[in-house]
């Protein structure tokens, strides 16, 4: 990578009042990236505004410019203008609750395909030069047949957000294919850090897990938690997707990005409750409604991203949780 | 199969107006079905009212009920009643033009996707006994990576169609896997016979070759048209999907039905303008829309279809052919 490769260069981060997408822009903002957020701001897909605060701060980054708007709503001056202005779309907008997209198919369908359809429609016709990265999902694998899972897998999405993200993940590619948008698709696995939404159990079993330890609560673990994951610390998701926007060679792939340390659910409750120093780990048999959406084990083979993009995790589990108690614990009434 | 399985069954047939479905609602109707169509009526879709002439008749059949609206309004009364009354779901209603799905993506995920999921919510909450047979396409396999085409080849959709049709499949599949709802998906290769839309171009080659023919005009085959497909008759479809219908292990499978008789498009050609005894096969450079989404040549292995619903095409192309020339030439005013 250049020293300051995104220095002056105008990014638009949708999805950026998120988790990874605010992380994500408060790094461009560092690097001297010209950022723009375009966020709807639903609280329970993730959106924070205290996110953009750049962590020792305490208020948000003035140099970030927030819109807040659907990335679908393409006929608002706004939404318009700032997508015809970038250079870098990071596209993380999106729906990301399995649990909510079994509830609710029509709205994760919308907000996960329609809104983004409508959006790279604008995209293909009227920028069609600027370069895409996507946050896809290892959801869309479903229950692994083999491990590690590599980009060959067949695809076999468990639930709705599964259909929903594949379809607009296939739409990038194939806007790539037909009309040479510069699109590529991260798939990622489960994602840990700074900026997550704690407050409900939707955004998977990490933050669960953080949250109850922080409380000084039980963390349940259905069954037996023998189950292996490979956890990725946001940082690390952070530079993966800054590679890729910036290699030439990324344009119509797709990437796994996972890690390879692996552990089993039942180990990261235990690391999450002894780096917190408070929380306990209690087994419990599996609920009905999560039994029949799990997928067992799942670590993904992110050979290819890191021989095509030149990154690699560096954050061990132990390193990151520590960071992200840190994090919350600085910081309790944004989160808590 | 028992001899009269469907007699007095209440069979829903969506998109019943179009092609394969009004040949479909005409063979229940003929075994003793209790027949209703749900269709909206789109000519562009390949609807026509006329469909529902039974062979060697001049009126529609008087015991096919008709009930015009698209089955994604679930909440006008008479698609909720049509589909909660229904024993058999035959699903097939859809925008089935790759050239149209390119030109209004939105608008091909509204009928392909958004209908079918509310459709499909409706099922799910309110009559999940019903057995749906889905027809897929081949077309979300992209261009073959290996020849025949098996269910476990990767999904790669080329147009915007093969995503928006891949989405629904997939939450077809889900629904059985999460809500038992006995869902089957057939993944159709080209098909031709009586009741296809003629009139314009937009329902592959197979009935731009017919019409042209029969108009004593030219067919023009792109390049060498060495390309090799798999035709199907539209009664052996009809005969899948009935027996896809009635097996007890069909749901939550997904077939790929194709032919084992492969032919270029060069021969398809040749052997439409032989049995018309008019037109002409003239070989054209590609045009460049269509070359960006071809996928040279297709034949599916319907290998698991034959073993598992005890199925196999009966007619070759030569017959099928003639039956449709003259089934074309005594209808001209409905289709010509």
């Amino acid at each position: 990578m250049p020293t300051r490769p995104f220095a002056g260069r105008r990014c638009l981060v949708t999805g950026g009042l998120g988790f990874i997408g605010s992380n994500l822009a408060l790094d461009l903002a560092r690097r001297g990236a010209d950022v723009t957020v375009l966020d709807s701001r639903v609280a329970r897909h993730g959106a924070n505004p205290a996110n953009l605060i750049p962590d020792g701060g305490d208020e948000t980054d003035p140099s970030i410019t927030v819109v807040e708007a659907d990335l679908g709503d393409v006929q608002r001056p706004e939404v318009r203008d700032a997508t015809l202005a970038a250079e870098f779309v990071f596209n993380l907008a999106g729906q990301v609750s399995h649990v909510d997209s079994m509830e609710d198919p029509l709205f994760d369908l919308s907000v996960n395909t329609t809104s983004q359809f409508r959006f790279l429609e604008l995209l293909r016709r009227e920028n069609v030069a600027a370069t895409v990265v996507y946050t896809s999902t290892r959801q869309i694998f479903g229950k692994p047949r083999y491990l590690p899972v590599d980009e060959e897998h067949p695809v076999a999405p468990v639930d709705v957000n599964g259909i929903t993200k594949y379809a607009t993940e296939q739409l990038h590619l194939l806007y790539h294919e037909i009309y040479g948008l510069p699109a590529t698709a991260v798939r990622l696995t489960n994602v840990f850090g700074p900026r997550q939404r704690l407050r409900d159990d939707l955004q998977g079993f990490l933050p669960i897990f953080v949250r109850r330890a922080l409380a000084d609560d039980t963390i349940a673990v259905f069954g037996d938690g023998a189950q292996e994951r490979d956890c990725l610390y946001v940082d690390d998701v952070v530079e993966c997707l800054e590679h890729a926007a910036l290699s030439a060679d990324a344009p119509g792939q797709i990437f796994n990005v996972g890690n390879d340390e692996r552990l089993s659910l039942g180990a990261i409750a235990e690391a999450v409750v002894r780096a917190a120093g408070s929380g306990r780990v209690e087994h419990v048999p599996w609920p009905p409604d999560r039994d029949a959406i799990d997928i067992g084990s799942y670590f993904g083979d992110s050979s290819k991203a890191k021989r095509m993009l030149g990154w690699a995790p560096r954050t061990s589990f132990a390193d990151g949780i520590a960071r992200t108690l840190a994090f919350y614990r600085a910081r309790p009434k944004w989160y808590l």
